[in-house]
């Protein structure tokens, strides 16, 4: 081996500005997918820059796929220009066990830099329209590549721990009231089955999932938002949620949008 | 739409110091496979650095496949400091149509970041054996994250100008002389199909193919190397290619080592 592959302790570091950024139903992490795919109702856009050549996107549109390559912006370490130093992280999925962050897809991560893939709706001009978001909106985008099923659908791949979900997720039900504001607004119709999916998916941080001991300390109602809803919901025992009402959330009620240790 | 998601013209830059570099038996450009996996018989190790927790990869080895995101370290721009703005590049593959950068996986991409699917073989320490490889030595890595055939293999995925291979690859040969040097060194045995199928991928820029009037204006005897060695070619009409002889390295006898153009 030759020099240049020796592993220094420091490597100059490589500086990236955006090409795009996010437009999301999503505007906090809080209710937001975990992993892309997972609410294939969700829609979003990816905007170019507006000095990027919208020709640079001629060709894409014979994909069904596309990697978003972004960065991790809300993340406390990054919003502070500093890096992540953890060697192992908690993810939701394994309920208080550690796994390396190498191992894991967390935003915890030394170079807090996401990949997200990503089906595409249509393109327009600068503006590709995609689904099965998980992405906040204000994300800054990287890079975008196309996916290629023949070098990358692996089906025979193996998966360690964050194989496909258990069976077990939250039960959701709506509120008499709740109902109501979807019938009375025809916009929130084509939402609530992403509303569903994401309360589906158990939003609540490990910490707020109980234990043996106490089994659910989440009792309190919490929002999340939705484009400019406030999803009010509340967790009831055995992994059932139920959703208050919805609001818009310029008059929301809750004053706490989701749980202090997050 | 809330102000943070309008795609400004300039953006903040973020940065990123390299977590690893690679170990690979391509020493440069000239011969590294244009897409990972194509020569599963290529391995190379991606090496973390030493002030990283080796730690930070436990859980990864239950998994078969890793992502490994990278700098394009050898591209022009990149080493300039500049950054590319191609609209369109032409890939090899298309001999001479262009298309959208972001339609493809091309290094000279406005941020030079590459994303390369890899066959996990073993994991020691901070060293991450890998198979089919694509990267060339020294290639700084920016993170490793594991494939997730569980969202990520997505066999139906409509794929555009990029789709598997035409069957018309090159057809590779081997000099008397070049099996004489094979049968006298036993470590090259075990290179012998890696040589083939990186020649199979026909190596040769586009603007060395040769057209219509000028069929194969390449027929000149070049080298590319492959870890210590020389591998010393030919290329014939018809996509046809002989391996005129294997050297060491350090006492090849081509002047050139790959078309000038590139």
């Amino acid at each position: 081996m030759n020099d240049s592959s020796k592993p220094a302790s420091a490597l100059s570091p490589y500086s990236f500005e955006p090409i795009a950024l996010v437009e999301s139903p999503y505007k906090e992490k809080f209710g937001t997918p975990r992993q892309p795919g997972l609410v294939s109702e969700s829609r979003g856009v990816i905007v170019l820059r507006d000095d990027i050549n919208p020709d640079s996107l001629e060709g894409l549109s014979d994909y069904s796929h596309v990697w978003a390559m972004f960065v991790f912006h809300e993340n406390q370490a990054i919003r502070e220009g500093k890096r992540s130093v953890k060697t192992k992280v908690h993810p939701p999925r394994l309920e208080g066990k550690a796994v390396g962050v190498f191992a894991t897809r967390s935003p915890h991560r030394p170079n807090a830099i996401g990949l997200s893939l990503l089906a595409i709706e249509k393109i327009e001009g600068r503006r590709i329209h995609v689904r099965g978001l998980d992405l906040i909106d204000g994300t800054p985008i990287l890079d975008i590549k196309p996916y290629l099923p023949s070098v990358e659908a692996i089906t025979d791949a193996k998966e360690g721990w964050s194989g496909p979900l258990s069976s077990k997720s939250v039960e959701v039900s709506w509120s008499e009231e709740a109902l109501q504001t979807l019938a009375a607004h025809p916009e929130l119709t084509e939402k609530k089955t992403a509303i569903e999916k994401i309360l589906e998916l158990d939003i609540r941080p490990v910490a707020y999932r109980g234990t043996a001991e106490n089994p659910d300390p989440y009792t309190d109602v919490y929002g999340f938002r939705y484009e400019d809803w406030n999803v009010v919901f509340r967790m009831l025992p055995d992994k059932k949620a139920v959703i208050e009402r919805l609001e818009p959330w310029n008059q929301r009620t809750t004053t706490q949008t989701r749980p202090s240790n997050r």
